[in-house]
C-alpha cells in the first residue's frame, strides 16, 4: 500500500508526494501539524495540508528572506521575524554576525516545538543562538507596542487563509512600517508570481503608500504553488539594488546553497507578465 | 467522474492536471500524443504521457529558445530547429527580421499535424512563414549532409528517453559544431535545475570539448519538472552576455510574455548548488 501527501495548488492541479512514513500528526489551537517522510524532498513539515518546509529546498526560501534585506542594510541590528516559526529564516539571520537581538514572533508554539524536534538543522538556531528570543504570540498584537525598534522585519507567513490573513492586509504593514526604524526595510513573502499577481500586486500597492521603494524579487523552490515565488521587499532608505552590500554578500555566499552576489540582483529581474501585473 | 492526467516528475512525485475534455488520443510510428483541454493550464499536448506544451505557460520555453541566440547573434540567416514541431521556437524565430531560412527538423510529422490542428497560435507558423521549411525526418541523419550551413542551431528535444535520446550525445553535438558556420551558435533545452545536474553537466562538459563558449541559463516555467528549467548555450565566437545585442532585446521585448533585455542576462545567473554541479 503507498501513502501520497496531496496538495491542490490549484483546484485542478494536484502535486502528490509519495510518504515513507509519517513521523508526527498533531492539531495545535490554530492549525493541523504533520511530519512526513518522503521518497522524494527528504523530510516535511506540513501546515493544514500545506507543504512549508522540506529539507530538499528550504534553503531557497530561507536564504532569499534573510540576505537580501541583511546585505542591503549597512549595520542590521535588530531584526524580526513575523511567523516563520520552523526557524529557517532567523539561521540565516543569525549568519550576519551584525545582529544583537532576533525576535521571532510565531502565533503558534507548537510549530517551533515540532520543528525543533523533526527539523534541528532548520530551528536549532531558536535555542542555541543567543541573540534569539521567541515570543509565541500574535503578530500583529506584538508588533503594536514596537515603535522605531527594528532595522529589518521579515514576514514569513504561510499562505492568506487561516491564521495568517492578517499579515497580508495594509492595516499590518503600517504597524511594521511604525515599528522600522527610519532607515529600516521588510521583505515579506509574496507567493507565487505565476498563480497570485492580485495578492502581489496589493501588497505592493498597500506598501507603496507608505514606503518609498518597493521592489518584488523572485526565486526558484520546490515546495510552494509553481516553484516560482515572490518576495516583496519594502524600505524606508536603502534600494536592495543601489544600496547592495557586495562584500557582505561575499562573505554569506560562502554558507549558502542558493544565494549569491549576482542572484541578489538577478532576483530583481521580472519577466514581462509580472511586469504588467504590477503596472 | 473527474479525469486527471499524471505525471510523475520523479518516482515519488507526481504532478495531476485536471482534465475537462480529452480532444485528441493518437499513435504515430515513434510516440503517443494527447491534447487535452485543462482547468488550469488551458489545452496541453503531451507525448507519451509528458506535458510538451501548455498554453498558459508555452511562451517561456520558446522565447528563451529563440531570443538568447537571435539577440546575440549580430546577424543570423539561417536558423535550424531540431525537435520542435509544435513550431513554438520557430514562432519565436520568425520574429527577427535578419532570418531567411528556419528550418525544422521533427521526427515525427504527426506532432506538427497535431499542434496545427489544436495549437494554431503555436505551430501556424509552420505553414504561414515563407521562410519556413518543414523536414520531418531523424534530426541526426539530416544534420549529417550540413556542413558550415547555419548560423543557429535550437535543440527543441523532448526528455531523454525514447526518440530524443540520441540529441543528448556528443557524438550528435559534434554533428551541430560541423552544420554550424564559424561564428555560429546552438542552445539546447537542458532539462531540470532540480533535478538534472548530471544531464546538464555532461551537456556542457561534451559541449565544452568543441565550444570556446558554453554557459547555462534558467527559466521559469509550469509545465516541466520543477519548473526551473535549463537552457545550455554553446558558441563558437560570440558570447550572450558579452555579445549581446541590447537594441534587437529592446524590440523583441515588445511581443514577448517572459523574455525581456534584463532576463537575457539574468537568465545567466545561477544559484550556487547549480554552479556546484557545473563545476
Amino acid at each position: 500500500m503507498e501513502f501520497w501527501f496531496n496538495e491542490f495548488h490549484l483546484p485542478g492541479l494536484k502535486y502528490s508526494l509519495k510518504v515513507n512514513k509519517v513521523l508526527y500528526t498533531g492539531k495545535s489551537e490554530y492549525q493541523r501539524l504533520d511530519v512526513f517522510e518522503t521518497e522524494e524532498f527528504g523530510r516535511v513539515f506540513t501546515l493544514d495540508g500545506i507543504l512549508m518546509v522540506t529539507q530538499k529546498d528550504e534553503f531557497v526560501y530561507h536564504e532569499m528572506m534573510a540576505h537580501i534585506l541583511s546585505n542591503t542594510h549597512p549595520e542590521p541590528k535588530r531584526a524580526l521575524v513575523i511567523g516563520g516559526g520552523d526557524g529557517g529564516t532567523i539561521r540565516e539571520l543569525a549568519k550576519h554576525g551584525s545582529y544583537e537581538e532576533l525576535h521571532l514572533c510565531e502565533i503558534d508554539k507548537h510549530v517551533s516545538d515540532v520543528c525543533l524536534e523533526y527539523f534541528p538543522e532548520v530551528a536549532g538556531v531558536l535555542k542555541d543562538d543567543k541573540r534569539v528570543t521567541c515570543y509565541f504570540e500574535d503578530g500583529i498584537e506584538f508588533i503594536k507596542n514596537k515603535k522605531n525598534y527594528y532595522d529589518v522585519i521579515c514576514i514569513d507567513s504561510t499562505d492568506p487563509i487561516g491564521p495568517a490573513v492578517g499579515l497580508f492586509k495594509k492595516d499590518f504593514y503600517e504597524l511594521c512600517h511604525a515599528a522600522l526604524k527610519e532607515d529600516g526595510m521588510l521583505i515579506a513573502q509574496s507567493e507565487s508570481l505565476w498563480y497570485h499577481g492580485d495578492i502581489i500586486k496589493s501588497m505592493h500597492d498597500d506598501l507603496k503608500t507608505m514606503f518609498p521603494i518597493v521592489k518584488l524579487a523572485q526565486g526558484s523552490l520546490l515546495a510552494y504553488q509553481s516553484g516560482y515565488w515572490g518576495f516583496t521587499v519594502a524600505s524606508k532608505k536603502y534600494d536592495p539594488i543601489e544600496d547592495f552590500k557586495v562584500e557582505k554578500a561575499i562573505e554569506i555566499e560562502k554558507t549558502t546553497k542558493y544565494y549569491n552576489k549576482e542572484i541578489h540582483k538577478a532576483a530583481f529581474v521580472l519577466p514581462n507578465f509580472a511586469r504588467d501585473f504590477l503596472k
